[in-house]
C-alpha cells in the first residue's frame, strides 16, 4: 500500500530547524518519505517553494513542487539565533498536533525538529523532553525506549540520562527484560527482522570475567537474558563491551541493549555522527528524530546540516510502512 | 642514530606467540623495526627460518635473513593449544631477560607476546599481569600506565581492571593528574608531540550538563584539568564521552585520558580492532604488546593475524628512537 505522509513537527522556530526542513525537502522531494511540516511558514526560509495545505491528506500531491505546511502560527516574531518562550505553547501543539494526526491514522509517523526543554521549561513545559511528552500523548508514560539508528549499528541504552553512578544504581533485571522485549518487538515490527537478534552489553570490563570484575552480569543481566530467551528472542550476551561494536561481531545482531547512556552513544557516534536517527520504541506511534539539537549558535547561516533529519524522515517513513503491513508475529 | 634492536619475548609457547613472531618477521624483514625473539627455537614453526645468536647487537646483522633468537629452554615439551605452567618460568625468564637488555642499553624497547595470566599464576608468578611486573622490574612499581594505541586514536584509562563500581568508587583528582602528566611527558618524549594536546573525558552522559547528570566533572575532573594546565599542558575537557571520539574531535588532541576501561576500549576497538597496540607508559623503558591474548583455541592452526605484533614492533622501535633523540622539553 502507498506510504502515508509524515508529520515533521515545527521544533524551535529560533534555531536550525526551519533550515534543515527546507534541506531535507529539497533532498527528499522526488523520494517516497513525503511529509508535512506543522508549523508557522513565516519562519521558512524565503527562497523555500511553500504550500499551505488544510489537511496533511493533500500533502503527497503537493509534495514534488513544494514543502506542504499545516500552518501554526506563533505568538511572537522570530529572531533566529535567540529562542523565545512565548511560542514555546506554539512549539507544544505542533507536537500535540502530530500525534494526533498518526493517532487518526492520516499521518504515518511522527518526526519531531528539535527543541529546546530550557525554553520550554519556561514556557511551563513539565516534562524532561520530547520523549516522555509524546509517550503521554500517546497514554503510555514510562514505556518509552530511546533507540539509536545509523546505517553500521543500532543501540539501546536500558539506562538513559542519568549519572553513572546512578545508572549502577538503578539497573535492574526487571528493566533490561521489559526494555529487550520492547526492542524486539520493534525489530520485528517496524524494523523488519522477522527473528530478531538481540546483543545484550555486560556492564563491567570484559563483562565482569566471571564475577572477577563486578557481579552485575552474574546476579542480573544473565538472568535477564534468560528471561529474554524463554520469550523466543534470539539473544547473546552478555558480550565484553569494548569488543561488542567491531564490525566482525556487528553482524551477529540486530540491536545492542547497552547498560548506561555512553556505553550505547560512544560506539554509534563514533561510527558515524552524521546518521544517527534517535527512534523511540514503545509508542503505539512511530517516531524519529535528527540526533542533535536546536544548535542556536549556528542558526540562520546556512551551514547546518540536513543530515540527521533526512535520514530520520526515511527511516520512519519505511517503519511506518513496515507497521501498516505487519501481520504479527512470535512477540506481538 | 641508527635503531636498535628490539626485545620480543616468548610469551605463552603453547599460544599463538611463535606463529605470529614467524609472521612479524616475514612483514617486517625489511624494514627498520629490527627485533630479536628471546625464547626455545624449538617452539617456532619448521618453515620459519632462524639464527640463533648469542648478543642481542648481532640481531641487525641477521635481521633480513633470518629470525634472530637469543636461545631460553623450556622445561617441558610444547603441545600447541595446551598450556603447562611447567613452562611458566622460562615465560618469566624471557620477560627478565628483555627489560636487562633494555636496561643495559643494547636493546631498544621491550615488546611482549601474549602471557597467560592463570597459567604464571600456577608456576607461581604474583603479579596481575605483564605490566605490573615489568613496571616492578623497572623499580617503578604503580607508575605504570597503559595506553591504547592505533593510528586513529590514542586513549589512556585512568581506571582500568576493575569493575565499574569500582571505578567510580576510586577515581580520583590525583589519579587524573598524574595520568596526564605521565601521558602527556611520553607524548612528547615518545610520540614526538612537541606540545602534546590532552582532551580529559567527562564520567558522566553529556559529561554531567553542569551538575544536572553527575558531580565528578565539578568536584574532581574540572579541578585535575586546571592541575594539569598549571604544568603547561595543552587541556581541554571535560568533554561529552559520546561525541569526542567522532573524526572531527579526533583531530583536536593528541590523547584522551578516560575515566574508565570501555570509556577507553570501546571507542578505540570500534574504529580499529586489527591496529590497535598497547604501550605501558611510566616505565623508564620502551614497551609495547599486541591488543590481543594467547589464543589458544586457535593456536597452530594457521589462521593467527600478526598485524597487532607488527603494529607493536613498528610503533616500538619508532618511540625508542624518539627517546633516544629526546633533548629534554617543557615536561621533563
Amino acid at each position: 500500500m502507498t506510504r502515508l505522509p509524515l508529520a515533521l513537527t515545527m521544533g524551535d522556530p529560533a534555531g536550525i530547524g526551519p533550515e534543515i526542513t527546507a534541506g531535507a525537502w529539497r533532498t527528499l522531494r522526488d523520494e517516497e518519505a513525503v511529509f508535512a511540516w506543522l508549523g508557522d511558514p513565516a519562519c521558512l526560509p524565503s527562497s523555500l517553494p511553500v504550500k499551505e495545505i488544510e489537511t496533511i491528506e493533500q500533502a503527497p500531491s503537493v509534495f514534488r513542487d513544494a514543502l506542504p505546511v499545516v500552518p501554526l502560527g506563533l505568538a511572537a516574531p522570530v529572531t533566529v539565533g535567540e529562542p523565545d518562550s512565548a511560542n514555546g505553547q506554539t512549539v507544544i501543539d505542533s507536537i500535540a498536533r502530530a500525534v494526533g494526526l498518526v493517532k487518526a491514522g492520516v499521518a504515518g509517523g511522527v518526526v519531531t525538529n528539535p527543541i529546546s526543554k530550557a525554553v520550554l521549561r519556561r514556557a511551563g513545559f513539565p516534562h524532561p523532553g520530547h520523549t516522555e511528552f509524546l509517550a503521554e500523548l500517546c497514554d503510555v508514560p514510562g514505556r518509552e525506549v530511546m533507540m539509536l539508528a545509523s546505517p553500521m549499528l543500532r543501540v539501546v541504552p536500558v539506562t538513559i540520562h542519568v549519572s553513572l553512578r546512578e545508572a549502577l544504581e538503578t539497573l535492574t533485571e526487571d528493566m533490561i527484560v521489559e526494555t529487550g522485549l520492547t526492542t524486539a518487538l520493534s525489530l520485528q515490527r517496524d524494523f523488519g527482522n522477522t527473528r530478531p537478534r538481540l546483543a545484550v552489553a555486560g556492564l563491567n570490563p570484559h563483562a565482569g570475567e566471571d564475577g572477577m570484575m563486578g557481579r552485575e552480569e552474574i546476579d542480573m543481566i544473565i538472568p535477564a537474558i534468560e528471561r529474554l530467551r524463554d520469550k523466543g528472542i534470539d539473544v547473546i550476551g552478555p558480550m565484553p563491551p569494548d569488543t561488542m561494536f567491531t564490525e566482525t561481531a556487528r553482524q551477529k545482531y540486530d540491536a545492542a541493549l547497552c547498560m548506561y547512556h555512553d556505553q550505547a552513544l560512544i560506539p554509534i557516534k563514533t561510527l558515524d555522527m552524521a546518521h544517527g536517527v534517535n527512534v523511540t520504541l514503545g509508542l503505539p506511534i512511530v517516531r524519529t528524530s535528527p540526533d542533535h539539537g536546536t544548535a542556536f549558535d549556528i542558526a540562520g547561516r546556512g551551514i547546518a546540516e540536513a543530515t540527521s533529519l533526512v535520514a530520520a524522515l526515511r527511516l520512519a517513513s519505511v517503519l511506518s510502512e513496515n507497521r501498516l503491513n505487519y501481520k504479527g508475529g512470535l512477540l506481538s
